[in-house]
Order: structure tokens, then C-alpha cells, then sequence
């Protein structure tokens, strides 16, 4: 399957271990961003799957290209120019101290960047999918350009669409992200999102529901869903389910609804290596699943535990095979050393 | 608020992560000692801290006033000279395996120090708090002089003064603890130690308390608080409460005497980065509580919730913001990321 | 007491925290294998113990054996000669990624050494105890013929053996396997071995048991370890326990059987740090057990402690000393710091 | 002496040892600027040395006023806002191959910081020093308000002023500059500046000289030091002289003229650690030497040996102390083990 | 152009720093080997370079790839299987102790692959050079095989053949050398080769010169290449020249020979950060001067800049643009800093 | 043969590269001393070699005793008791920056030893050579009392003496130090000493020597060790002649006298990686030289190679080989690659 993802690639700084951003004198460097991760994903399932960004020609920007091609992920259609790489900062956190991040993002290169530097009929000609998150029309009119030109090449070659809200409250306003977004969906198969995204990129309300605690109320979630799906002709929706206990510690699940069935996945423990890249992790899996799988349910099963171990590996990027998911999938927990 | 505290602060130097002492080929190579670290955390909170201590003239002393100026204390008071700088190492522990600490601190700077050294009136005389450690007398002559003259300066410039016990018995015996610390209470307005402290510093004894297993008789301690306040006339009394199930999990909160009320905080269960310094996060938290806070209670729930977040950051030094205690004290425990 | 074990020490190259391997651009470099593990524990424990291998001439080799001294280790009867020290490749898992590892140990200096090489009469003539286990044999002609010679000349020399079946899926068929060990089970006198070990080195099965959850029939324990016992006519056979709940939580427990009693250990919650070597760190622990208490229970309840303390302890060796073996005998888990 | 500087604090992103850009998987993190590493080397002077600048109020931001404090700079008048800390990447040649530097500092909080923010009275009042550069004006029209205003009060309190002229080609033209920098020199008494800047700073040409090469027409620049001194008025123009052999090897040396000497200091042969900073030690050492010494030649002797010093220091401040440069002074270069 | 390299690929284990082998506690992880460094090297200069080879499917054969991938390299027609990727550690030197390398490759895959499981048609179909060297053949019956076959397809398909003699006296005698390489090199176009090369692998003989100082004769150079063009039929003859002064310091120059024309380029003075791979960044120059550069004499002068500024950077990898080149080749040797 | 040496021991910390002192963060932990030194190159080159000190109980004493067992020491006379380990802090100078220690030794466990602790007929029965320095009398009376026993011991049992004077201005003045040194001078077969610690601990003086640029008159060399011998009785005297041109670069040599000749061996250029510890490699050059080799001249030569290389090895101790050495004597300074 050929995969196609569009957004912005991110260096990543994070300090060594638990240590605080005025302990750090040195940082990790890696690289990350919602689509970036999904494609990196989707490269070690097997998939061919391209990255569409745009990068400064100086080594900090090619450092981003390396870091993906490293892991497989095609680079052929990321455009060279612009000034800076985005950059974020992460300090990790432990117990009831919360990991934070600091983003140094604007005015990257692909928060500037003109939809015609990129050639979407060469880029969607022989894909298969392609996936967005609602993260990169908000980090500029660049952005937002280029997803809306995106969108319609997608469309017009028959490319399956897929999009995780991922509202990010740093970068715009509920108002403006529900003007921006809603349009959008039109062009959407299968749509990823939580409560608050629902909320913030659609106006959907899921009822009641504590997302510090995690503790949440499925009935009001289907009935989101079925409302999204009515207004939206989505042919799926689902959303990864987390329970924070604390910063060390997670319960780790998800939901789908195909417009018939609305199917909660199994539950996973999670101590926490890395969260970040945990709900792309689940995207990617998604996406995979429902191309490999028999049915929607699997396809979540899949994607619900691809997205667990992701917990367990540092950095953005979810660095598992699918044979380890399978592994998981068939229920092993125990983590016995495999020698 | 300007705030005053006197001791002996410490070249730390722990190995990497899990590894025993005779593993270490690396040591990390931090700064800290009961009442420096009191002195950093009220910076943080943003009082004006001064650390008063002595320190030789070489560049490892001269490291230790760095690690004061970077976290905000100020270090016009500190005296320079004498010939070492104390050193502890520090082994942390995992699961059953307790963290272990060799002392290698005899003849530093401080503990051979002449009061005369030190213009305490310049020191006391706008000042308007004085927090000092059961460690200072116990670690030499110079000490216990220090500690002297300035609670004779500190009472005659009217400054609340507070002290946490902290019995250390490789320091000095129970017996040699209890006859110099006794006399000093009557300077006392706020005294924090837990049962042991106060059995070996001041005589006292809480009835029968497992300090091992952590589980305490409340009913115990509130009695022998009140008979402490009698004997001494202390405003307050307060101790923090451990739990060790483990090195790597404790259950954390604290206890208050206020001569009417016995106050007990709620308890946090804590997953551990470093938990050396949890008793001075919880007296700076009680200073700064009872300096911000309307009411006693408050107060402890601050130093509680403050010193609890100390047990994940790496080092001595309790490096969070009043900000971040207040987020917790609203009892989000959750570790959400925080973008 | 003077121990010999006789087997190949590997070059250990594990990536930095829980990094993936393909995330991995350094490797912690320590040395380990089964018998020298158990050979530096017993050198802890005060016990003149002997290493016996052959190594290579070149400082890759070298670096084994200073491995091995430096923490007190004999290693006057290794023979130096051949090609290359086998490696092995850790990566370490965490909550349910399991740690895995890639061996390159063929054609190490020790699986092609010739029993020529070594004064059987020299080595065993003053010796107490003879541990093996069952990898030695399996890493080739070298190892198999190591081994008989050495148990024939323990045996002349009176020597108590103690064997760890350990086997290994990687190095050879469970019907090899036994029709080498089998046969050298009448110089045996104390036997370690879980279920699997037993069913595919000896040709015996313990009924009923998930080695993946852990949950152990311990009824069907006593049985096998009876019959074995018929068998081979060892004293004592025995086994550690391990339930594995993640790869970040294990219970540890262990079980033991002298032909009259059946003896099961109170039972370790780890946390864990590094597993690899908690198995050697029960033999170890059990050969000075019995050498060193007055009672076989005891014995195993020794080593069992100090193997869950090896859960906690960085690399393959157990660097735990026997007083803190006996600190925890005495019940206390509580991690409280040492100072 | 009170002295002040202003500019531009950047966080400091350079790769372990000589790795290339896209090699690093780490950074080293400090802090630096041209004004900033002036003032922290006048602090290690033993000055009351204030650093003027903007920073934004969240970690990353108080990262850089720690950087300042823990090495003594006092911080009271720093402002804290904007978004931004300005970054720059570094990469560190030998041999042939030069050191690389990106920048990535547009849109930093004090390149739009308002004069308004700053109560220059205040500032200046007391103020015996400041100290500025030409990379502040370029940065933005918010450091070229701010060095304007700064200037008239620095007049006004009868403040000495230098300036180093530090033309930065990546960041205005020679045409910009000279519009801009040419009218503020009325204000300086000390100019320091090589041929190059005073080309493109000011438009003078010091005739045939190969920077490149480092080959220098001594001839020329008395010459064009008169000139620009007639022109300007300054009292002493100063430039350190540095023949790059290669990234490694440097001979360093500095010239200074009074209106009628024309002074050469001896030179340094410099086996490079870090030359990043290099100029900036030569004009704190200028500042120090013409406030401490008895004339202008040892002001610049002491300049030229404390810069010469720093090419061994790691990052871009000059930890040196006046007495290891006066160690030098006196001749001895053998660096001989001090114990 | 697309280029082909066919040969092994190793882990490289390399201690930090200066540390001795015995020293190392770390080792980094790299990867390298002759053909693969040429192919980074002229991914870097914009070829499509693809290098072949057989790994294992483990993840340390994925990380080779990985290696390659991300620095450009194309990796599709590596085959993946065999048992263990080949090892090479390595000490480095400084001042008159030498770098040290242990190999540790007997058994790689590569050395045990069969021809068939490579379709040479498709790789030299549309190729236009081909490079290897004289390891390959010397690893093993497989690299032997393989080099014959793809030598063959080479022709078929009038690809241009390069080959860098590198003779390896730890991997084989020069007799086999010699019977081996005689016959292949009919298929060569271009030999790269030092004297030791051309006298081990091809029997030839260059005079007196004493490798270990670097004085090398000129003229018994030219002599010995005119025989081989004869003997050989070579269109281009080459060989870098090296003078170790210390593993601290060397000369950098190479000779070249076209039948008619001896050109002796430049000499660089390099200060070495790490000189493993200098000769493969010389190949890798002059196979990208020859196609790029509008004769043989700025070919070669090209390949020395080039391989001069690997002595400078980390790894086996020649991570320097082709514009880097260009400007040292433009005879800027300075070092000054590029910002 | 056995050599015996005794003193003390310190763990060494130095900061990474060349980081300052206030710039370190992190520290290397290696352990050394002068005679521990000379005891670990004698056991490289392949002697029994002890080594005699005392040394705390707990782990940092534990981890002395390691460091020097790893490198093939014999432990088996060290006491174990006291309360500390001397320490010394590095700080690694480059270029005309110095290197500097501080030393943090008083009170260390051997400076307050007693003879009556060790069993110095047991330790010298059977030993061939005793080796001591001027530091270990220097540290306190324990050290005093331990030489004065252990050379009346050596005598007894006719063991050879070597002593290398090596003046510490920190540990004691001229005076003292003659006082002390002058009498055990009759003990000593071979002296070691610069004209510094002939003239400080001997009352002896070379004439006019500027040490600290390393310019040496060797005629008054001559005559001092001729006064020298004549005054003592010494068969050699011999002295390792530094020149130091800078912290990166010197020219190291030794010179030597029998009563009759006076030898000066060649000169080595050495660029430096960590020069602590060359004069202890000179004496144990110079040890193994007199043992193996044919006569005194080649004993030089032997220990000018063998200390010239150390000072390219990191840490105090000499991690070279006998053969090693035997390369570089053999002329053979080109540092090319040992493949």
C-alpha cells in the first residue's frame, strides 16, 4: 500500500531521563510530528509510505530527512527551502509531575509553504491513503493551504482519507479550528478523535466526561459518534482511550463505531517509557489494521495494542514491527526475555 | 520575604541511574545538604534565600556557590575558606534494594567555622525568617557555634525561626544530640521531626511506630506533639509521613500540630526519581505555606503536596514552582502531558 | 570454600535505557554467562572462586578477564587461545515489550577449546564445589567435552556438583539435549531446573503449567522433582519461580525438594532493573545456602533473596554481598535509604 | 566597577566533540552571545556585571538567566516575555574543516523587545561601563530601539561606552549596517573592531589584507585606525588579530591604538578547544585591562592573553579567572600540571 | 549516476575517545566497511548509490541498513539472511600509539552468500560504475563468488569498474591474493592501489619505500603503474600517499597515472579525528571527479580534498558535501568559523 | 618477580574533555596514586605485583581495591579500616591553559595507618623489589611510620629499593621533607628525581634549570647525580626530563647514571591525551628495564618509550604492554593503524 502523510516534522529536544528543563545541559535530538510518526509507522508495517514536508536545505533539515529515511519512510517529495525547523521541547515527567512540552515552532518552513511547490497528482497518482491530522492547517496559512489542495488531489485520484483531529489548543481557537476543520471532513473515509476533539475541531459534544481522570462514560461516546457519523458520512470513527493514573502509569484502550456496531477494545497497563506519539500510534495501527485486517474490530485490536507498546519506546516514533503487535495481539503481557 | 538559613551544603556525587557504587566508572556531580536545599526551594518560590555557610576558596567551592547563584539563592553572605568541601555518594536503590549514602564530610569548611566569620547582625537584621537543621550543631564545633550566635541574632532581630530536628546518628549519638538541641527550642516557633527525631534530639517518643513499614499510630503522634509544644512553646509542630513500600514506591503526606488541631494532609502515592531532599521540600513547602497560605492547614497541605513532586526531580534540590505545587494541590494527579 | 565453574563469558552490548536496538548508536559493554554470574556472586560471598574458559589472546579477551578480577574472581586456570569472545545483543524491555536478545557467540574461543587445554587434577584437586550448566555443552563439541572431563575429575576429587539445566531453544533440540545431559546426571548431586528445563534436558513434565503467566501448579512440582530425584539420585533438586506480570513486574519466589520435604520461599514483588542473571543469582545463592546455613530451607530462602535483590542490580553479575542478602532475609523491603 | 551590557542571550545547540550536524543525536546545551559572554567574564573579573535582555517567561527562557547566574552576572534588570529564545546550532571543525554555525534566533523575545520595558535611569545611574555590539541593532528593530535609547542614557549618566562592531553578514547588509552603526559611534569611547567590520560597519578599508590567511598588513590598520579616530572621536581603537593555520591552530594577537601609539601585543600560538567567543574574551579582557591597568598596552596585553585563554574553554564564555591570566602575562605558557 | 558497491558492511565498536580497549565500559555503534563507505560518500555527492550486500534479518542487520538508509544510500538489493553481521572493534590512537582494529567478521553473512540470491541484470541493467575492493574476495568463498558474478554482469551491461586493491594480510596470504586478483582485474577500468596493494594483490613492485614514515619514492611510483597499465590494460592508475607522521598528525597527497601523464596532487597537513575510511573517501572522490570533473588531474585533486577532510570526521562515512569540497579545493584551509 | 609498592591510593575525578572545573556537571571516576601506578604497569609488563595501603571498608574502598585487581594487581596485603579515601579532583588543561588538582587527601585511611597492621616479613619474605615515593612519608605519620617499617622489612629480606623522590609543596615543606628523606636514603638502590626533588627533598641542586620551560643544562645534571651518588650510595640515578611547550604538546626524554656513564636516551614529541601518571610510568619502565634488560641504557630507553606512550593513555595508570613499548623502541612512531 502506498501511504502518503503531509505535515510538519519537528526537532525534538528532551532532556536525559526524568531531568527538568533548568537541570538539562544537554538534550536528546530527535524528530517527530503527528504525521511524521504515522508514516514512520506505517514504513515498519511494511507500507510504502512518503512524508510530504517541507524543510530548509541546511543540515538541521536534513537531519529530519535522514532521521525518516532511516526508518524506511520514502522522501522524495519533500520540498527544500524555508528558513528553521520546528523545534519542541519535552521534559519528561514522573508520578503526579506531568511531562511538558514547549513548542518553538513558528515559522517553519512548511508553515510557510506554497501548495504549488508540491506536484499532488505525481504524489496521489498511485496512492492508496492518505492521512492528516488537524494539527498542520493549524500551524499556519501554509498549512491549511496545503492540506485543502491535498485534500481535493486525494480525492479526485480515489485515495482513501483518514484524519486524527488532534485539536492543539496552543495553536488555534475552538472557533477557528471548527472553521477550518468542518469543511474539511467531506473529504474524510475514517476519522480519529477524542472528546475534546470532537469538541474543539467539530462543536460535538460527548456528554460528561472527566479527561484528567479518564474515566469515561462509552455510552455518551457512541452517541457522539453516531452524530458525527451522521453529519460527516464518515465510514469510520474511533478514538484511543487513556486513563491517566499518574505520569508513570496508564490504561491504555480504544473505541470504534462503524455505523452499526460500536466496539471497545481490550485494555492495556502501560508504564510509561514515552507517550508522546501514542495516539499516532494508534492512527498508524488503525490505518494498517483496516488494511490488513478482516474486519473493523481487528483493525482496532490492532491498533490498540501497536499503539500500547508504543509507551515503551523512546522518542515520537513507534518503533514496532507488526509481528511484535501479532505477538501481543495473541496475548502475552508477561514480557519474558525472547533469547 | 527574606529568608535566612545556615548549614553545610555538600558536593554530592551519585552514579548513573540503578548502578552500585562499585559499578560507577561516572559520577553525576550535584550540590545539596538539608539546609541549602531548603534555601534553593524557597527561591523557587520566590523569596529572597540567602544560603549562609563557608565554603574553601578553590574551584569546587566556588562550584557550590554556582549551584546556589543558578537556582536563584543568594550567596553574599557565604564565607570563603578552609580547606574541603563535605562529599557524600550516593548509591540509588530499586524496589528492595535501598539507596545508600557514604558520608565522606569530616573537616569541611563550615564544620571548623568561627562565628565571628559572620556579621550576623547584617544577616538577621532585615530578615524575616530563619530555618536551620538538627545536622549543623551535629557535624562540629563550628557548627554548634554557628547555630548559636545566629538563633541569639535571629531572636533579637524579631525573626520567626524555624528548625527541622533531623537526627543523624553517624553524626552524633542520641545522648550528645539531646543535650545540645534541647537548650536551642526555646528559639524556636516551628519544629519539624518526625518520631525518631523527636525521640533522639529531644527525648520525646510517639508510642509504638513501625518507622520501618511506615505505618503510624496518628494517635500516638498527636499525643507526644502536644507534650513537645508544652515542653518547648513551639507555634507549630509538623512531620512528614512516609510509607516505604519500596525504594521506588512510598505513599507521602504530613502531620500538624497547631496546640488546638491535629491536621493530617491526604496522602500521595509517589513513584520515585530521587528521593533524597523530600524532608527538605516538605519544611520549605511548611515555610513558604505558612508565609502564603491563610491557615496552618493550608500550609501543610502545600509542603505536602510540594514535597511529594520533589520525589520526582533528580538532585537534592526541590526544583518546582508554586505554580506547579498549586496545580497539584487542586488534585490533578493525572500526569497529562502539559502542551 | 573453593568454587569452580567452568563455561563461555560473553561480550554483553546492551543500548542505554530501554532504546530499541535500532535506536541504539552506543552499547553499554559489560561481560556475562551463566557460570561466570554465578562465579562472581559466589566471589561476593567471600568464596575462592575460579572461573575456568579460554579466552583470546587480544584485549577483547583480555577484557573478559578483567572483568572477572575486578570483582574478585580467579581466573589463574583460563586459557588463552582462539579466535573470539561470543557476544550477545540486549535490549531491555519494559512493561509488556519484552527484553530480547540476539546472540553471536558461535565459534567463540570456548566452544572450540580442546580439554587438553586445562588441568582437570590442578583445578579440582582442592575444590569444594563444581557448578555447570547446561548451556556449556550446548555451545558445541568444545563445551560437551569440557564438561565430562571435568565431572570425571570432580568426581575423583570428591567434589559436590551442582548443575543449572538452563535450556537453550537457540543452541540446541530438546532431543539432543537430552541425550547428552542425561547421562551426566550421575555426577550431580544438587540440580536446578524449572519445568521446561526439566522436560527438555531430562525428558520429565511437571503437568499442567503456563510458563507464560507464570501460575505455577506447585503439586505437579513436588511430583516431578520427586521422580527426578528417583532418576538421578540427586540431594537436592530445586527451582526459582517467576511470575511474569510485565516485563517491569515480576513476583520471585522459589521451591525446593531434599527427597522428603517440599519447601516453598516467601514470595518477592520486583520491580525490575535488569533480569538477565536472576536465575544465576539463585544458584549462586543456593550453593552458599547450603554451604553456609543450617538447614536446606534456609538455604533456599538465602537464594531467593538475593536473587530478587538481583533484579535491581544493572548486568549480569549480582553485586550484592551476603549482609545485604541477610538485611532483606530479615524482612525488611522497605528501600529506606542507608546513611 | 558597575558595568552593563545588552544584547542577545542564545540557547546553544553544538554536537558532542567533532561530530557533523547530521551525526548528532545530542547537543550540548549553554548559553551565549556576544554581550552576554562580556559580561559573564567581567563578572569572573570581579565586577558587579548586569546583563541587559529579554526573555521569555516559561523554562527555557530561565534556563538562560541561570546560565548568567550561576557564573555571577547579575540578572535584576532582564525582562520577562515574548515567545522566543533565540537558538544557534554549532558545529565544531578541525583540521580543515571549518566550525559551522546555524542560526535560528528571528522573532526572539529581545529582537522585539520595547524600550519602554527597560527603565534605562535606573540602569545606567550608577553604572561606570557599558558595553555593546553591532549584532544587537541587527537582530531587529527591537535591538536597535533598544541600543538607541540605551546609548542617550548611558551619555546622560556619563557612562564609558565601547562597542565591538561584530558585522554578521547573515544579518544585514554592509549598507544597512553602515546606516545605522556609523551615527551611534559618537556615543563610543572604545571601538574594537577588525578591518572587516570597520568596512562594513562603519565603511573604512584597511587596504590588501586576506582575512582568510590571517596574513596582516600591520601598515594598513594604523592607518585606518587614525582615520576612523578622526572620524569618530573614539579613544582607543582596538582589534585582536587572529591568523587561522587551521580549525585547530591559531596564532592570536591584538593591536590598539590611542590616537598616538600604535601598540602590538605578543602572540599566542592556540591549540583550539572552542574559539566560538574568542573576540568577546578579548573585549571583556579590554574592558577589565583599561579599568585595572596602569596604560593601554597592558590593557591590551591582559585582553590578548584572557582571549587567548579562552580558545581552550568549552562554550562561549571565558571562565577564566584575572589571576590565571595574569599567570600568563608573566610569560609562563608551558602548562605545567598546577597542584 | 547510478553507481553500485557490492562487499560487507560491519558493526563498528568503537571506545570513547582515547580510551584504551581494556578502558572501554561504552562502546559507540557505527557502521562501516570499504564499499559502503564509498557509496555514502557518493550518496552524499547526489548518486544514486546502491550498495549490495547480505544481512541478516535481526535487528543489527537492520541497523546496517538503517546506517545506510539514513545517509542516502539505497538499500534495495540487499539481501537479508545469514546468521551474523561481521564486527571490527576499534581503539584509537593518538601521538606515537597507534589506532588498533580487531576484526571480529569470520562467518558474516555475506561471506557465506551464494550469487544466485542476487539478480545482477536488474542491478547493473541501468548502472553506469562499479566499484569494489580486494576485501571481498578475501572474506570468503561467497564474497569471492559474489564479486566474480556481479564482475561479469558489470561488463555485460559496459558498466565502468572500479577497484581498490586494499589488501588485508590478517585475511589472506598474499599468494591467494595474487591468484585470486590477477584474473578479475581484466574487468577493471579504474585501480586504486598503494604499493603494498599492488606488490601483495598483483605481484607488482615499486622500489624501495618505507611505508611506516611516508617517504615515498615518485618515481619507482610511476614506474610501477606504467607495468601494471600494461600488464593490466587500466585507463586510470591511482593511489592516495600518506605520511604518518604520529596517529596524531599525518600528510595527505595522492598520485595518478593515465598512460601517459603522472600527477601528484597537493599535499593537505591534517590533524586526524578519525582517519578509518580515508582511503574509501579517496576512492569515492576520484570515482565522482572522474564523472563530474573535466580531467583526470582535477579528478584526483578533488578525491584528495575530499578524503583529506574525512581524516576529520567520525565514523567510517565521509559525511562531507561535494560543495565542501569545492571550497577546500578553492585552497581555503583556515578553519574559520562558516556562519 | 614480585614487586611490592606502598602508599596511597585516591579516587581521581576529573571532568569530561576539557571542561573547567565550574563547568563540570559530570565526573570520570578512576583511582591512582603513585605507587598504585607503578604496581599496575609492573603487572601489565607481567610481575606478581602487590600492592600494600589501607583502605576504608565501604564501597569507594571496595572500588579501589577493584580498579586495581581489574588490571591484574594483587590485593591480598591491603588492610581494610580507616574512614576515608583520599580524593583528588582534575581538571584537564590544553594548550597554554595548565592542568590543575586539587587535592582532597587528609585524614585518608593509609596517612593513619599503623606498621602493626601489616605483616611486612609475610609481604617482603619473598619478594624481589620495593618500590616507594616521597608522597606516601609526605601524607601524615601513618604514611612515615609505614616506609621506615617496610624498608627496615625490604633490607632484612634483601628486596632491592627503588624510590622516586616526587616533592609535593602542598604536602610539605623542603625542610621537613629533607629531614625526613635523607635518612632513608641508605635503604635505596635506585633513586628517581628531577634537580626539583633532589634539591627539596635532598638538599641537592642541579644549577641553573628553568623547570617550567623545560630547558635543561644536563652537564649540571651530571654533576648533581654525582654528588648524589656519592652522598647515598644509589647504583643508578635516573630522571624522566619533560619539556613542555604547552598543556598539548611536549618533549619527553630521561637521562641516567651508574657511577660511570651518563646516558641520555632519545627524545619522543608527544602530543597529549592525559599526562598524570608519566613520571610513575617512567619508574616502572625503568623497573622492568633493570630486570629484563641487558643493561642499564636499554632500561632507559625502555622507560622513556613506555612512560612517552602513557601520556597518550587516559587515567593515571599506564595501560601499555611490554610489547607494546618494544614497537615503539624499535623506532616505529608512525601510529599507523594495527590491523
Amino acid at each position: 500500500m502506498k501511504v502518503v502523510t503531509i505535515g510538519e516534522i519537528m526537532l525534538r529536544l528532551s532532556g536525559e531521563g526524568f531531568l527538568r528543563f533548568v537541570q538539562a545541559d544537554k538534550f536528546d535530538a530527535t524528530y517527530g510530528g503527528g504525521e511524521a510518526n504515522v508514516c514512520v509507522s506505517l514504513a515498519n508495517y511494511g507500507h510504502d509510505a512518503y512524508f510530504v514536508t517541507k524543510l530548509p536545505k541546511h543540515e538541521i533539515g536534513q537531519s529530519a530527512v535522514n532521521s525518516l529515511r532511516r526508518f524506511g519512510v520514502k522522501t522524495d517529495y519533500i520540498v527544500r527551502g524555508g528558513d528553521r525547523v520546528g523545534i519542541y521541547f519535552l521534559e519528561t515527567g514522573a508520578s503526579m509531575r506531568a511531562s511538558k512540552v514547549i513548542y518553538d515552532r513558528a515559522g517553519s518552513a512548511v508553515s510557510k509553504a506554497d501548495p504549488s511547490e508540491f506536484d499532488f497528482d505525481r504524489i496521489f497518482g498511485d496512492a492508496d491513503w492518505f492521512h492528516w491530522t488537524g494539527i498542520t492547517p493549524a500551524i499556519g496559512a501554509g498549512g491549511r493551504a496545503l492540506i485543502s489542495e491535498a485534500l481535493k488531489a486525494a480525492k479526485k485520484h480515489k485515495v482513501t482519507v483518514s484524519v486524527d483531529l488532534n485539536y492543539r489548543k496552543k495553536l488555534w481557537s475552538a472557533e477557528d479550528a471548527a472553521k477550518c476543520m468542518a469543511p474539511l471532513m467531506r473529504y474524510v473515509d475514517v476519522c480519529i478523535g477524542n472528546e475534546e476533539d470532537a469538541e474543539k475541531c467539530l462543536g460535538f459534544k460527548a456528554g460528561k466526561t472527566d479527561v484528567a481522570s479518564g474515566e469515561l462514560e462509552l455510552g455518551a461516546y457512541r452517541g457522539m459518534f453516531a452524530e458525527m457519523r451522521d453529519a460527516f458520512g464518515f465510514k469510520y470513527i474511533a478514538s484511543s482511550m487513556r486513563e491517566s493514573h499518574s505520569a508513570s502509569d496508564n490504561t491504555w484502550s480504544g473505541i470504534m463505531y462503524d455505523g452499526k456496531e460500536f466496539y471497545q477494545s481490550r485494555k492495556y497497563q502501560v508504564r510509561i517509557v514515552d507517550r508522546v506519539g501514542g495516539g499516532d500510534a494508534f492512527a498508524s495501527g488503525l490505518i494498517h489494521g483496516l488494511s490488513a485486517k478482516p474486519d473493523f474490530k481487528r483493525a482496532l485490536d490492532f491498533a490498540v495494542a501497536a499503539s500500547a507498546l508504543k509507551h515503551t519506546v523512546f522518542g515520537d516514533y513507534n518503533l514496532v514491527s507488526a509481528d511484535e503487535v501479532e505477538t501481543l495481539l495473541q496475548g502475552d503481557v508477561s514480557g519474558r526475555v525472547r533469547r
